[in-house]
């Protein structure tokens, strides 16, 4: 069983994955990006080689593990965490500790097997979106599971070990760290000004204009003031939402056009750069309804100069965020619509 | 003029380097590892290729910027922070910034080019340690500076431009989100427990000995229990104290030792792994006596599947911290006296 360990100074959680441990004569353990088209698991025609369908969307008539899927969710065939367990945390001195309890998901994107979600037409990236949210709501039924982390990895450098467009999902007993930090200061924010911090920035950004990169009716897409890595962009919906199982209907069409144009920014700026995204939502067990706002992350992983960042949370950054925001500007318009901000800005 | 930035909601501080920023077209940006001896600015008889030294170790009668050191400390070349100017914070709007002042040293630990601190003798890791000393207290007396980063990365993986064996110390007008957080958790553990956490914490391992790499007189080497990186290593002083320049003459060379041979049992395991370490110590300006406890963190940098980690505070180490702990002791037994844990492990 893994385990799930916290560290008792910091308070951060880590999965041990005490079943497959590795050794040290399995470093460097990176493993080679899957590209080959004949051998890869994600692709139509090898449904068998993955484990049974957890959720898809599918032609009318199509039988689960088979061809027909537009979308598809499959259960991790690797995963960190496993399903079965209890939850209960136990103390050994100062140390906490958890069965590594939890649920590891793949949601493989599109039958393509070389294509890049921000490629897609915006109607598939909404697909995509739809399926995050069946799977996020889903496992919010399983009282065992405070939050979801939802999360794409691109490009080897980025920890993708296959190429086929693939998102994931690991639902988790306890908040990772980031979570809370970011939980209790909109909490203090809030308390203070009773008003959500997030909200406060969006309209601070939309006024000046300098640090947008894209806005539609519900979403804005920006580099952040303090931004760790070159090219970072947050997604923010402009209307407050602490949870992202809050995200409607209605407001799927806007995202998935906010993320496939921010993503599509940054293939063209950068070359099809490697990158994480990452989801940041409140708990399930604690929406901070008022005070937390929900937004996606989005970290081009360009550098490899992030030395000591790891430790000491300090970041140097060779990228003005304002320049940045230009470049992506122009190197993404939306054609045939109002997708660049008018206003504001320097050009 | 380089600026640090504060992100209002994780209260992380950035620097954006603005004076020679980046382009998309400089990606990707790694700089190729200078390991060719003809051409290293760090190599003896090249003094007059890097900046001015600031403190060396010499042999008596020979003159500053020549041949004749052991190890000798300069300014970096390519400094993230400037030393002229002040630190008034300013605010916009939500955001906070503050002048990029601040100093960025280069410890250059040997004339050795092709070495490492691990395969050095005993006292001349010691000389290091003395010049580190030496700058850390130094810094102290420039009142603008709250925080000082001593910190190493070997091998390009790990950030390192230059082969030839250096260490780097940033001082800084603010303090890192990462020490902030440590010295809050553990004056909040004070604050109940009236005991220093991290003492707590080396009673309870010397005590059980499973993840107990080395110790001597003074010092102990520990895997941690929640250890974020494969064969991650912490350095802690047995006796409490809050900060590294409390680090008195007699124990340079227990700390020296234990320096060297955690290294030496890293090289030895893996293989000569990249990696970066960090002092972590107490603010300049807040001491937290009681509370706080220095210590050395070694991150190998082994896995490239770090991918969300960065995003959501996250981890997933593939090796379980007691075999680590068991791997690094078979590695490096220290000849000729009682390096190894008698006591309380698995062998």
């Amino acid at each position: 069983m893994p385990e799930l360990r916290s560290d008792p100074i910091s308070g951060r959680w880590v999965i041990i994955a005490t079943e497959r441990a590795a050794r040290p004569h399995d470093f460097p353990a990176a493993p080679p990006e899957v590209n080959d088209e004949e051998r890869c698991p994600f692709c139509v025609g090898r449904e068998s080689q993955t484990p049974p369908e957890i959720f898809a969307i599918r032609d009318p008539g199509t039988a689960p593990n088979m061809p027909g899927w537009h979308v598809r969710v499959v259960s991790n065939k690797y995963p960190a965490l496993r399903v079965e367990g209890t939850t209960a945390p136990s103390r050994v001195g100062i140390f906490t500790r958890t069965d590594g309890v939890g649920a590891h998901e793949v949601i493989i994107e599109t039958t393509e097997h070389h294509t890049h979600l921000g490629l897609l037409p915006t109607p598939r990236v909404a697909a995509v979106i739809g399926a995050y949210l069946q799977r996020y709501r889903d496992l919010d039924g399983d009282e065992r599971f405070q939050y979801a982390l939802l999360f794409r990895n691109h490009g080897r450098t980025a920890g993708a070990s296959l190429l086929h467009p693939h998102s994931q999902l690991i639902a988790l007993p306890v908040i990772p760290k980031r979570a809370a930090e970011e939980l209790e200061s909109a909490e203090r924010y809030f308390g203070r000004h009773a008003v959500c911090v997030f909200c406060r920035l969006i309209q601070q950004e939309l006024e000046s204009g300098e640090r947008v990169i894209f806005e539609n009716d519900r979403f804005v897409a920006i580099q952040p003031y303090a931004a760790r890595f070159p090219f970072e962009t947050w997604l923010l919906p402009k209307h407050h939402a602490s949870s992202f199982g809050e995200l409607g209907e209605s407001d799927v069409m806007s995202f998935a056009d906010a993320l496939r144009t921010s993503l599509h920014a940054l293939h063209a700026c950068l070359n099809n750069p490697p990158y994480n995204y990452i989801v940041h939502t409140a708990p399930y067990t604690d929406h901070a309804r008022h005070a937390y706002h929900w937004h996606l992350e989005i970290m081009p992983r360009l550098t490899q100069v992030a030395g000591f960042e790891w430790g000491s949370g300090f970041f140097i950054n060779p990228v003005v965020p304002e320049d940045a925001a230009r470049f992506l500007r122009q190197a993404a318009p939306s054609p045939g619509r109002e997708a660049l901000v008018s206003g504001g800005s320097e050009e």
